[in-house]
């Protein structure tokens, strides 16, 4: 932790000039005071007054999300305010909008704003940034991202199996040749998703590349693919999503179309949003213990701020994804 | 503004005690610190250093909203940050769960951490606490609640008519017992919503006031609510439901019990979110601009937060809704 006599040597001026100027007690010139603030700024120095301040206030932590309209983003949003409610915190959601420079913003609003801890749900985090938040002491939780890379604890679900979950209970029902609608490849569950699809089905004659379609986990992505997929391939009878949004997007799609689902084609989502058991039909989904993991975020979060003068934590946490079946998927086999 | 002086005085110090507490440089009893913090927190004052801190941060503002699993609030919440990039400001939600100490929390939690301005679409503001924001110089402005009592700009929707042109809708496509699924009557918009499906029937023969049940805005209110009025009225053949949550969840409960729609019985919801034209059958709805509001809000608050030392704003912006047809009351007419 840097002094006040380390700014004033930075900045070139006496301690007491530093100390008129925190104290606004006293003449210092426009050119001093931005010498000044530049040496504050470089050293991360901050006045005991201000640690003080940010120490009385509320204890409040930041979620930042790349999604705020995905509902499983709302849904995770309200498990990690609960327990936060439960603890005296209160949470700030940022929404990154999968925009790296976004997501910079706010980690760097959140830092001068003196948050007492993060939990990050989005994908651009860097080793510098996190170094950043450290130094500062701010505790990071990283939730459903990448699982190497990162020295902060990670809680994550097994995507890939989950995948495979999907595909194989697409194969049970009798589908024959299965699509794959795919979220963002630059976002770690996405691509794991993907892979599990691809190296189930790969070895299957049916199978080729051109079965793949992007949805960027949105719901007007999840339409769009279901019109490429049938262009590429009017033949198929099952549509795994990578998550439920393209999913609900894909089952709109097929219904403006008239194809009957699942008979004609039976649809698997990703998630275990509650939407997924209010549209008609209702659709199968491999689903993530959402609540569980935003709780086990929280409650880890707010453990490390309590010991916020530990060394960081390098915990990988995984949480186990179910399949949950419905009348999405849920027709007579033809086979087996 | 106060000044160093008037902490001394009320703490009963010398400047040079407050000086050298501010500063960390020389010795402070820790009695005496406290007597310090105490008189600094009454008087609200802060150095200028930290003022200069948060000037120097990124300029952020603060949404505060009721329920962000409702989609009306993560749109809403959409059109704030698009807004907020394009001028450079960071977004920080905030999710009262419309419970008052919930919103009081947040509101101190963003008053502590200099927040530059709140767009507060949630129920509970009083008098007091808008008081102590406009006294930290912190603008506010008010969305889609009370249209009194609040000495601040205010964007809302004429929902007294929105219901009017529901309740007439569902009259025109033949419903002959219509019932109406209502929101918590502490908030102002459930509030004008029941007052205009309610003067607009009450002349009716069929009307009784057990034609009204609560959903509390939420998708399983607006279930349970199916549940409670064909028990008391099994021949209601139109349902207004105040939001489209709530109407989203009567289709639903509707659909489990066989009942057709529209022709059985025909809904129509309020708000216009995406979800009503995803889910089947595609519900009608009384649409308010939900994008033009965020977008409205947002304009006009970074506007008063570059003319900060103004007087507070008083304007009430009222915005439009209409009435957007779809499947829920599409059906033949059986009169008229």
């Amino acid at each position: 932790m840097s002094t006040i006599k380390d700014v004033a040597k930075l900045a070139g001026v006496s301690i007491a000039t530093v100390s008129r100027m925190i104290n606004q007690n006293g003449y210092v010139s426009k050119k001093t005071e931005v010498r000044i603030s530049e040496a504050m700024e470089e050293l991360g120095y901050e006045p005991l007054i201000i640690r003080r301040l940010a120490d009385h206030s509320m204890p409040t932590i930041a979620l930042i999300l790349p999604d705020i309209t995905n509902p499983f983003f709302s849904e995770l949003a309200r498990a990690v305010e609960d327990i936060c409610q439960q603890k005296g915190y209160t949470v700030f959601f940022c929404n990154s909008d999968n925009q790296d420079f976004k997501e910079k913003s706010y980690l760097e609003a959140l830092r001068k704003r003196k948050i007492d801890g993060i939990i990050y749900a989005s994908n651009y985090l860097t080793q510098e940034e996190l170094h950043k938040l450290q130094r500062d002491n701010i505790p990071v939780v990283v939730l459903d991202r990448s699982s190497d890379n990162h020295k902060c604890t990670l809680i994550r679900c097994n995507n890939y199996d989950g995948a495979q979950l999907a595909v194989k209970h697409l194969l049970d029902t009798g589908c024959r040749k299965i699509a794959h609608i795919y979220g963002p490849q630059e976002i770690v569950t996405a691509q794991e998703r993907l892979n599990g699809y691809e190296d189930y089905v790969k070895s299957f004659s049916w199978y080729t590349p051109s079965l793949m379609a992007p949805g960027h986990f949105q719901l007007e992505g999840g339409m769009q693919a279901v019109e490429t997929l049938l262009l590429r391939h009017p033949d198929i009878d099952g549509i795994f999503a990578g998550n439920d949004f393209m999913a609900i997007g894909a089952l709109k799609a097929l219904h403006r179309k008239g194809i009957q689902i699942p008979n004609d084609i039976a649809v698997c989502g990703f998630d275990g949003v509650k939407l997924a058991e209010i549209i008609e039909p209702e659709l199968t989904t491999v689903a993530q213990p959402i609540y569980e993991m935003g709780e086990t975020a929280a409650r880890t979060l707010i453990e490390q701020i309590g010991n916020r003068d530990a060394k960081p934590h390098l915990e990988v946490i995984e949480i186990n994804v179910s399949l949950i079946i419905r009348e999405s998927t849920r027709r007579e086999c033809e086979s087996q």
